[in-house]
């Protein structure tokens, strides 16, 4: 047994990480634009990138080291470096050969695709880190794009036999937000004493129910990144413990990132059951996280139970109107060819929908499978936001 | 050889079709909310259908019937007569049977899911239609949802040997459009002399690079129909040259419905080249005319080449950006690694984009594919329009 408490601090609440946030003039003065994490001893290293064939230049640096251990991120935002070629790696390299006593550095970066990253400025800017820093805060605050908030969480885990670890993480993410990532940077660490093959399996096992899980407006970004840091200074470890921790740790933010969804004022949970198998249940969860036609009727706060049938209908797995179930929160709208749906109902529904958070559930009565996929509503910000994101 | 030739009067060119709309309550009295299609002798039917598995009762009627000749076809707007079980089927057939003087009578619906017909107005609205009325237009108006014009055309064929043909059609058609169908009915006669099988061949190859070329808002709705109906009055056929024109009137209706997307602005086509082979060019073109970023960036005219490159790369097609080009009409902003995107670029594919036609073009310089997608902008008012349908 273990017990895992929320806690603050951020990436910072785990022993031997720093971090901290400035602004180096890509951003206007008063935004922080690049951040750094640091630990004070080496750490194995776990990843997950977008599946996007446009990779950005950051993940293909990545990919070139192989495998190695480091105690250093860098971080920009503002600029993507993706579509950049052999230029944006070349890039990548003489930045970092100038951040001083570090070892394998590694970069992330997220912002308009396509322009090369201003080099001067970010050199500039490494010189301005105080590595004695532990800001989690500010951090998080430099990697933010269209985000309205900045993303950060951390709980510490306790072990039965008296010991503990503490695990922690940032991210940023609100738009191009999809079902295959995200446009989303995740940095997480942990003071774990984890085995860099259990790092990754936890990771690869968390990712499908959290980031993978959640839908802004379906696209999926050049730029996609996780990474999860351990430098094991805790010596605490607990293969189960560390997992749901990890998972926590990332669904919390995968639901703040809907929150923040690009002009979105609804976090809506898809509860799918009654699947042929869980891979037509997430097929058919996440069909309704990102249709249009659910999307605006969320915003317009409008029951319209039809679109959500003709959603699961279009998604190609196995259902029928003869066995199809829907409910609003505890209100079933439609049960295997029974209309629920009259003018009292309809009230009862918009009610739901003028809440925050609420979910939308469907049994497709088919056989067991289930999945849970997160989204929300589409307004007139998300157009204006993305209308001219670039200027 | 043959000439085709862009003609006037619909549905009702086809020598021995009527057709009329008029209002039967569902709509307010100003409104046309039912249509009928007429022929005076019987004709054989081809159709197409949507690929939702949530079928709206009247495509389960149709297929009810097996292999059948008619001469009436009734088209109600304003209520799908989706998601409405036995009943609605039911209802169909106590409302066809109130039909005088025809044969095996089909019926169509387009509107709100899940709500059963109001058989009362609808069968009051029959005993209105004057069957000797050749008023296409009228039946076009009937048709629509939101939709903010009607829909049709007509095209006379002259064959070599001094003989013709004509062929036309009326459609609906703004949201809900989608690569696989769309919320779309169409409804084309034609007197050409051909055989069932020549008429199906022809629909189901003419339905790929029309209906199933364009998108709105990527959803596929359950009653997307096209039906097309011949009565072999002219006694003037030739293979090529029907399919041709077919092929004509579905293009024409296709990109009009695009014109009219909900709040659209502009019609843009995606010119896939270079793909690994048509089909990997077909889902990159599709992709990037689904693709909410792109859509955004249309609306807001923003050449923000990044996104279509990051869109071609999230579709899972085989490309890479070293051999990507990536043009908006004429303005090649990247080729293969090199960045033509300066300040005056930007302004020249800027204007392009204010335009209410353009071409967007993606070689990915993989092999011979290519596909031509069509697409529209996404802005305010298609936000407003979804956000209330029902009301």
């Amino acid at each position: 047994m273990y017990n895992i408490i929320y806690s603050q601090g951020g990436i910072c609440l785990s022993d031997g990480f720093f971090a901290d946030g400035i602004n180096a003039g890509l951003k206007p003065a008063d935004a922080k634009d690049m951040a750094f994490i640091y630990s004070d001893s080496e750490c194995e290293v776990a990843s997950v990138f977008t599946t996007n064939k446009m990779t950005a230049a950051h993940i293909k640096h990545f990919r070139q080291m192989g495998d190695f251990k480091t105690n250093f991120i860098l971080i920009n935002s503002k600029n993507a470096n993706a579509m950049t070629g052999k230029a944006g790696i070349e890039d990548i390299n003489e930045i970092l050969s100038t951040c001083k006593s570090v070892k394998n550095p590694i970069m992330s970066s997220t912002g308009v695709i396509g322009e090369r990253l201003p080099k001067e400025k970010i050199i500039n800017g490494i010189k301005l880190f105080d590595y004695s820093k532990r800001d989690s805060s500010s951090a998080a605050k430099a990697i933010m794009t269209t985000d309205t908030f900045s993303k950060e969480c951390a709980f510490k885990v306790k072990l039965d036999d008296g010991s503990s670890f503490n695990i922690g993480a940032i991210a940023k993410g609100a738009g191009m937000i999809n079902p295959a990532m995200a446009t989303m940077l995740c940095f997480i660490t942990t003071d774990a004493d984890v085995s860099k093959s259990d790092m990754q399996e936890a990771l690869d096992e968390a990712t499908k129910t959290t980031f993978n899980a959640i839908s802004v407006d379906g696209d999926t970004s050049t730029n996609d990144t996780v990474l999860l840091l351990a430098n094991k200074k805790s010596g605490a470890y607990e293969k189960e413990a560390f997992a749901e921790a990890l998972r926590k740790v990332m669904h919390f933010l995968a639901l703040e990132m809907v929150r923040d969804g690009e002009g979105a004022t609804k976090l809506v949970t898809y509860n799918v059951t009654g699947a042929k198998d869980d891979a037509e249940a997430e097929i058919a969860a996440k069909a309704l996280s990102d249709s249009l036609l659910v999307k605006t009727a969320l915003f317009g706060e409008d029951p319209n139970w039809g679109r959500i049938a003709s959603t699961i209908g279009a998604s190609g797995v196995e259902s029928n109107e003869e066995s199809l179930k829907i409910s609003f929160d505890s209100h079933c709208v439609y049960d295997k060819g029974n209309l629920y749906f009259d003018e009292e109902m309809e009230k009862k529904c918009a009610i739901v929908m003028q809440h925050k958070k609420f979910t939308i559930s469907c049994d497709l009565g088919i056989d067991n499978g289930s999945f849970k996929a997160y989204g929300c509503d589409l307004g007139h910000e998300y157009v204006k936001i993305n209308a001219d994101y670039r200027t």
